[in-house]
């Protein structure tokens, strides 16, 4: 064997989202640590919009952070614009979105890696896996070397046997003017693999100096910038951020987008792989929408110092001059530029029902794949699951149990649950309503959710551990001391009138204050001099973590009873014999599913695709409970 | 034709160095420019060392400024580390070179392309030209539009049917991990041109975190910062500089690599390209020069923020585990870890002598070509190509005459004319001794030298224009005072002695002082009182400037007067029968050369490869001179 290379506890193929937070979490655990990846000089690049975060979205960089992961830190040190998305509704919904500068987010990802202790580089495709025994035992790469690891995570992107299309023309790529890789898919099929395509796409990117910015509404991003790391990480200045644009595509843009249709790749079949439902091409929104007249477009700059726009809701993959002619019809568009055109990719995927709950492959033992390869779409996405297939590789290369999240504790469980029970046939994104539990998994507690599990795998660091701990213990203390407070009617009823809420008419406790719809604590703080000098001492995050739990501790009470609920039925066996048929209440494709999957127990039962929350209540209710 | 494109005057292909800076030049003239590339995130990438100027190099660096180029600009922003090579020698001999970090240059030469007016880019791969009548129109692109233009600057370096070899392993490829471009090689030879193959290489990347700094010689930067630009761009800080260092190859590390011989693409004959000659390979120093114990190795750092490291002088193609064993023998190096191997690229360039003085080809009218695409090596090379090529696009475009700098002019007019009247077989870089006026060709002037020429035709801008003014006036001043200030023996003498001076017995000019070996203006500036309270109000660019021109007085005159002879001499015709094989005094080489050859004026003679300035002067006193 090549003495260039010693042996790695981990192998991470490809430097994508979900290869780097791989590299970063088995490194940071202990293991040795090669990243191979296909050109150095793209390591975290954002294939498609510089943005991080989101609804759903956003939660998991959040989950990612407080276990340890690097994006977080790396969104908010390239962060051009944050928002909290949903602030008008609970906090369950609250996600926070940074839009990032595209080039600084690659450069700051890498030299956080670079600072990383274990993790070693190497630039070259890897072609093949080193697999005796059903074990794996390393890779092979373009350049004939043979590296061998205690463990491989495969996090390929959308580059195996990648194809662009745009228009008629179609061309082998993992990116547009990348290399596809090659050798994996067919090596992985011919061990006994099940392979599939699917697709995505990007839209065109135009020259920002041709827009005319005065046709649009401009989007600034929030007066406070909350970011998405719980460590002190620098983060942009407010006033500094820079702002978006949002415009409308019309029945005219509509028009000029169908006269390409004949030319599009998927009306004419020539792109087979399933796209993203819920991150549809133009095309296809003009198509399954027909009845609308206009769909929102998002005008997004690309960096501090470019002039590139993404245009954030048209990606297509039409013949490119449809693209242009169409753009010109946007307001705001009518003299626009293309620096490049949309195109769409198709690439192979592997069913995730391939996949234990470790993310380690059923097939072969050491070998774990994680990101877009697992048929999900989105920079966190891939993220959360490198990190856990890092996490989890490391635990198989030192011998200890994987790490597995469950659903009422991450939306990272939720993830992997839904990849592995049900798997996906199209490109899996994250939701809110993908969680049952998400009143629990808000973007301001991952903190207090995940870290303290973390930091006893010996991931999550020393600090890290104790902002946790003082975090809770500040929560603590301020609720009690809510309860101690009293506020005397002339103290706040001038704040609670300008807040249109109902005057006190004798004392009260902050904290049966805090339950009214409409006071916030922070607000309280703010405005009422009494509880500024009694809560000086506490942060913000403080008083607003002790704010939420104290309002919503009614539903979260309840849904840790229902999560103790479930997880008490998750074992109850189903006899084997059950007979579905007779159970009338159950929805037809409950019933057929049931009927032919035969589940062991209530748990498994409930995971399966297409059954409903209902029908597994009416499933308890006939075993007994 | 297709309406996404407006009909440009220039078209630029390619956004390496001659590329950027073509483009640049073509729009500052007024021209509305298309810079077409494969790929936008590799604008003005560097390809091999991450460095600008050096000896001769450095040169063409300012020369570049001083006609309101950018390169200087984008490199002193990015720099490193400074050094100006040569300071011990005369000023002729000065070379500025930086140290860049890589990702920052490719950024700074993006931000300052957007933000030049005119420029708009378009990310595609060329695949052909619109030629009609003799004359380029256009260029045709892979994704399939004809775009239209007055003229078309080619300057696809080493993309041109790119062939990448790296031991016994070899794929096509523009650089590594990008593709090669095809089509155009094709076009242009079924339209007559000639066309060969070149080869180049670069050396491998290594992980600084595992080199043993200890076992090297440290190279700090200068104390001062002079820098490429006559503008006030900022430049490093001194302090923050960082620094490189200084290893050795031993008759051990040469051992190895000859074992890997037999499977070089070179030794193999697989690579068939000619290589640069003064840029070569390892394997080829280690052959060329057997009596050779040891090679220096800069081993120079990537940027700012990376561990990544680039060994100078170490260029191979040989298989990547020779590389990695040799490199390990090297001191400090005996634990190194590499990021990506070194590796050679074959490609296709067109012999020179296929193109007029302006870089515009002979057989097709308003096509210019400018780059390694000629021949060349080298960024500075590249980049001073693509200038000329770019305002000589803007010019025969708008129909005027086009730009010839002089060999006296300036080394890009060296440069030119060897490429144009010489044409190459190897790839050309440039060195101060293909340069016959180099005491004229100075880094310290080529703003008084160029920078009035490019304002008169519209491209260095007025600010330029007012400093070389400035600059100018003030050493005019600075000189007359230095003819007025005398300086009594006491006011000077403790200086003279600390410089090893002969003390002064009367007093004495400035002027007079400023002769002697060993003293300059700025040193006497800073030590002598009065000739601070004197010269305050003057900088020290101003104040070396007049010592400069003070002290090589002599040689300066001398070297004008030889230009002058010579420009004279230019158009002295030979007559057509003269016979040379009587001129016994001819080298062996010029006398079957020019019998060959027979050129029609003592100018081209001088001109013709081989031909030195002794076989001129022997023909001049013929000729009756
Ligand atoms: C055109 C396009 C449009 C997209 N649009 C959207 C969208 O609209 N919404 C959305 O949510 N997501 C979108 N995505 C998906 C998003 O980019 C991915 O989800 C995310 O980047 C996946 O991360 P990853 O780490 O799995 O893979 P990637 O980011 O693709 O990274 C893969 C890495 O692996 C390397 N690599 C691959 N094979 C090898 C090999 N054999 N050897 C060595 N290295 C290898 C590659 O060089 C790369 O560094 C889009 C992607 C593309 C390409
Ligand atoms: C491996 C390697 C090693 C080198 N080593 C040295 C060295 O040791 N010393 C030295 O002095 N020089 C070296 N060089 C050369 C140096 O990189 C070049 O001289 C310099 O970069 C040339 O600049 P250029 O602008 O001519 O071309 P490049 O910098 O090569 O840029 C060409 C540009 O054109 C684009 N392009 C090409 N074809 C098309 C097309 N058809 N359509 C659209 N875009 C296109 C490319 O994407 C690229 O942006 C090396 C180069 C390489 C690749």
């Amino acid at each position: 064997l090549c003495p260039m290379f010693p042996e790695y506890d981990v192998i991470v193929v490809g430097a994508g989202h979900a290869g780097c937070e791989a590299a970063a979490a088995a490194a940071n655990m202990g293991s040795r640590v090669l990243l191979v990846t296909m050109n150095m000089q793209t390591i975290a690049q954002m294939s498609c919009n510089p943005a991080m975060g989101g609804i759903a979205k956003g939660q998991i960089v959040r989950e990612i952070d407080a276990m340890g992961g690097y994006s977080g830190i790396v969104s908010d040190r390239s962060t051009i614009q944050f928002r909290m998305l949903n602030r008008s509704k609970g906090p369950a919904m609250w996600s926070p979105r940074t839009q990032n500068d595209r080039m600084l987010f690659a450069a700051v990802w890498r030299e956080m890696l670079e600072q990383t202790p274990n993790v070693d580089f190497y630039q070259d495709m890897v072609k093949g896996l080193l697999v005796k025994d059903g074990r794996v035992e390393g890779v092979q790469t373009g350049l004939g070397h043979d590296i061998k690891a205690k463990a491989v995570v495969l996090t390929n992107g959308t580059f195996l046997n990648g194809v662009i299309h745009i228009g008629e023309k179609q061309f082998g790529g993992g990116r547009v003017a990348e290399k596809a890789a090659t050798g994996i898919t067919e090596q992985l099929v011919s061990l006994g693999f099940e392979s599939d395509r699917l697709k995505t796409g990007t839209p065109p990117r135009i020259d920002g100096r041709s827009l005319d910015y005065s046709k649009m509404t401009e989007q600034k991003g929030d007066d406070e910038v909350v970011g998405f790391s719980y460590l002190p990480t620098p983060r942009v200045q407010p006033q500094a951020q820079r702002s978006c644009w949002i415009t409308y595509t019309s029945p005219e843009v509509h028009e000029v987008l169908k006269t390409g249709f004949d030319r599009s790749p998927m009306y004419q079949g020539r792109i087979q792989g399933v796209g993203p439902r819920y991150c549809p091409s133009i095309e296809d929104k003009i198509n399954r929408f027909a009845e609308r007249e206009r769909h929102q477009l998002f005008v997004e700059p690309e960096g501090w110092n470019t002039v590139e726009i993404y245009v954030n809701g048209f990606s297509t993959s039409l013949p490119e001059s449809v693209q242009f002619e169409a753009l010109r019809m946007v307001p705001g568009f009518e003299n626009c530029r293309m620096f490049r055109p949309g195109y769409a990719i198709e690439y192979d995927y592997f069913p995730p029902t391939q996949l234990r709950y470790s993310l380690e492959t059923k097939l072969i033992g050491n070998l774990f794949f994680a990101g877009q390869i697992n048929g999900t779409t989105g920079y966190e996405e891939a993220a959360c699951q490198g990190l856990m297939a890092g996490i989890n590789a490391h635990r198989k290369a030192t011998g200890q149990d994987p790490l597995i999240l469950k659903r009422s504790e991450a939306y990272i469980g939720v993830l992997i649950d839904d990849l592995i029970s049900k798997g996906t046939e199209e490109p899996y994104r994250m939701f809110t309503s993908r969680a049952e539990f998400r009143t629990l998994l808000r973007q301001d507690n991952a903190d207090l959710r995940l870290t303290e599990l973390s930091y006893r795998l010996g991931l999550a660091s020393q600090e890290r551990m104790d902002r946790v701990l003082d975090k809770k213990a500040g929560v603590e203390k301020v609720k009690t001391m809510t309860a101690e407070l009293t506020l005397e009617p002339e103290e706040v009823n001038g704040f609670l009138e300008a807040r249109d809420s109902a005057p006190l008419t004798q004392k009260q406790r902050v904290q049966q204050l805090l339950l009214r719809p409409g006071i916030t604590f922070p607000d309280l703080f703010r405005q009422v001099p009494k509880v500024a000098a009694v809560f000086g001492g506490f942060s913000e995050e403080t008083l607003e973590q002790a704010d939420i739990q104290l309002k919503y501790d009614v539903y979260i009470q309840k849904e840790r009873e229902l999560v103790d609920r479930m997880s008490q039925m998750e074992d109850l066996p189903i006899p084997d014999n059950f007979n579905y048929d007779k159970v009338h209440a159950l929805s037809a494709e409950a019933r057929q599913k049931f009927g032919r999957i035969r589940p062991g127990t209530l748990g498994q039962a409930s995971r399966i695709s297409g059954v409903t929350p209902s029908d597994v209540q009416i499933l308890m209710v006939y075993m007994g409970r």
